[in-house]
């Protein structure tokens, strides 16, 4: 048996991905940018292993098997790995082993917090890892997997470049700027407490292109200006245009979503909540100091400097009152010294009044992280010398 | 002293005014079209006295003595009012008198239910009808009062043609169809349980003009083109197409107000709650049974025909349960027959789970109705035979 370990990271767009022209090749309507995550707070981690006694392509995701063949997308970029293995000819081992493959999140995979763009690009990074293949092309083989999951392939601030040739053969991500290029920059994500449905993604915006008459406005003229300016901003480290841009965007994207037929509501009341505290506090600061971000769903990513943090921090645990906000587990990842924070009435020009008990599940605070990353410790392998899953559910 | 007493109609737009191109003139960027409500349900109320021996200009609103002099709205309807007397030289009494004016609504003021729409055209009507001056005017005077209340000068169907002049001599409301052309047409309105603030329509349709980069398409492309198909689906009585482009304008517009910075988001979880039981309803019909479209405020109003009304009130009390709803002042309005209604399986392919209690305050029931009326009864006059109003809070 021959396996391999790696870990992925998440990314969070602050300039939505929303719309594809091409639902075959995941290729979008436009280009999008995100910041991946360090994956000391969030990841996916996936051991891939082959061997010549396996039957069959078995598959485990989260301890729990999942149909392996049943999956389009996952074999597509199987394929893929293998063509190349193929045209590169890697021989590591015979391409007509079968596989075990075993990955899981170490944060809820149902949280809404871009579980699959982890999940997809672990996956394609450990099967090169696996088969030996080069990593030049490995963006575009993970976007077929899950579209965003390009962005996962880079660390830092990364581009999302749309392309325009029918084959998708430019539609790759590429690294803006290096992880380290922005050291400041912090993330809080708020998990909101949320039991409602959701459309997924996927049909969410097969109706947005198909009945919104916003969506190419958006696509050829607000999206195109807005990656030039944000690329700048995030060049010369000017937090106040990176934050606007990352608001308006997100803003507009749930727009587009509520201009679909049906409409799409991912923010709930909740979330708004937290967007018009953000504005207030910003207001107060007499500059953007918080930027907020929503995905397809309720949850707010916060992008904000290090310096902000506890004071953003405690006085959101005002506005949001939780029974948890004293327990360790509430505010999880990058430890917050919340004894140097500013007082409330210099944050905040109104009178803080609670919006409601416990709207928020937990807070992750994380910050700006690598690529994928191969693990070599056997410690670190999710199968055991027999190729099956040492943790099962 | 001579008075005159006159009631005016609440309408309520499909295609959605949004956006001023003269904040004085109140010129809006796009045309819109609206529905006049009967006044059986839903009015304003007003009563203008002018006298030699008035000492000053006062005004009560809803039994609250207001500033008069100090509203500039107000001040330009009077002026405009009186410059047209003088014009046609009507002579009823001096221009120099002073008045007394007494107004209030029919329904509640604070519910964002188009009250300053229905409360200028009262006004601008009934001093009209004070001064002794023609009507062919009035849609204008009643627009710089407050925008949308030029469409309350006419019954039935209306639209406000935005016009092109600096001057706005062009912005005025036509009739498109009379209120009985479409006899079998109703509207339920949703009162929704609501505390949050909310942004002013009118600073909220400022940022976005100033702010929101969709607004322009929406006003140059998307809104002409559906003032023409609404048009021809309401003088086709079609109201498939009439619901349908009902349902997109409600929900651009409430994408622009998201798309705006900071974001307004008038519409809540109840109120997406109620898109989708709305949207599920037509699905399990097969149809377009119904539709929704939203003010800037949480409250739906429904179009529907009188057919279904009882179907969706039934199936609306299952889904919105209300420790109120065997209160005969729940359901206010036109009386609603709930014997003859289809089996709930019939009306909703869904499980009907609850989405939480008492989420609605009241529903009026309503239909088409006309234009401002004078009313000759002295019993109507909401001040006595001083002057002075009748009831005070």
């Amino acid at each position: 048996m021959i396996s391999e370990t790696c870990i992925a990271p998440v990314n969070i767009a602050v300039i939505k991905y929303w719309g594809k022209r091409d639902e075959e090749l995941i290729l979008p309507i436009n280009s999008s940018l995100s910041m991946t995550l360090s994956t000391d707070q969030m990841c996916a981690k996936t051991t891939a292993a082959a061997s010549a006694t396996f039957k069959e392509n078995r598959m485990w995701l989260n301890g729990e098997e999942v149909p392996f063949e049943g999956n389009p997308r996952m074999q597509k970029c199987l394929d893929a790995l293998k063509r190349l293995a193929e045209a590169e000819k890697s021989k590591r081992f015979p391409l007509e082993w079968k596989l075990h493959i075993c990955s899981e999140n170490n944060f809820p995979t149902a949280a809404g917090l871009a579980s699959s763009a982890a999940g997809y690009a672990c996956l394609v990074y450990t099967l090169a890892n696996l088969y030996g293949v080069e990593k030049s092309e490995l963006s575009s083989i993970a976007r077929q997997g899950s579209g965003s999951a390009c962005r996962s392939i880079y660390g830092g601030f990364v581009e999302w470049v749309a392309g325009i040739k029918n084959d998708g053969s430019d539609s790759i991500a590429i690294q803006v700027q290096p992880a380290l290029h922005w050291p400041e920059m912090r993330v809080l994500i708020l998990v909101v407490n949320d039991s409602r449905k959701k459309t997924s993604s996927t049909n969410g915006m097969l109706n947005s292109v198909n009945t919104s008459d916003l969506i190419k406005h958006r696509a050829n003229v607000c999206v195109p200006q807005r990656i030039l300016q944000i690329k700048e901003a995030i060049a010369r480290k000017d937090f106040k245009t990176f934050g606007e841009i990352t608001m308006r965007d997100s803003n507009q994207f749930h727009a587009i979503c509520l201009d679909t037929y049906p409409p799409c509501a991912y923010m709930n009341d909740t979330s708004h909540a937290i967007v018009n505290f953000i504005h207030q506090y910003n207001e107060t600061r007499g500059d953007v100091k918080v930027a907020y971000t929503f995905d397809a769903g309720p949850n707010a990513c916060l992008y904000l400097l290090e310096e902000e943090v506890a004071n953003v921090l405690s006085l959101l645990n005002k506005v949001f009152p939780n029974d948890n906000s004293e327990n360790s587990e509430y505010v999880k990842g990058i430890p917050i010294d919340l004894q140097k924070v500013r007082p409330a009435s210099e944050l905040y020009n109104q009178e803080i009044v609670p919006v409601g008990n416990n709207l928020l599940k937990y807070i992750i605070h994380t910050k700006a992280g690598e690529g994928p990353q191969k693990l070599l410790d056997p410690e670190d392998s999710l199968v055991d010398d027999a190729g099956m899953p040492k943790k099962l559910k």
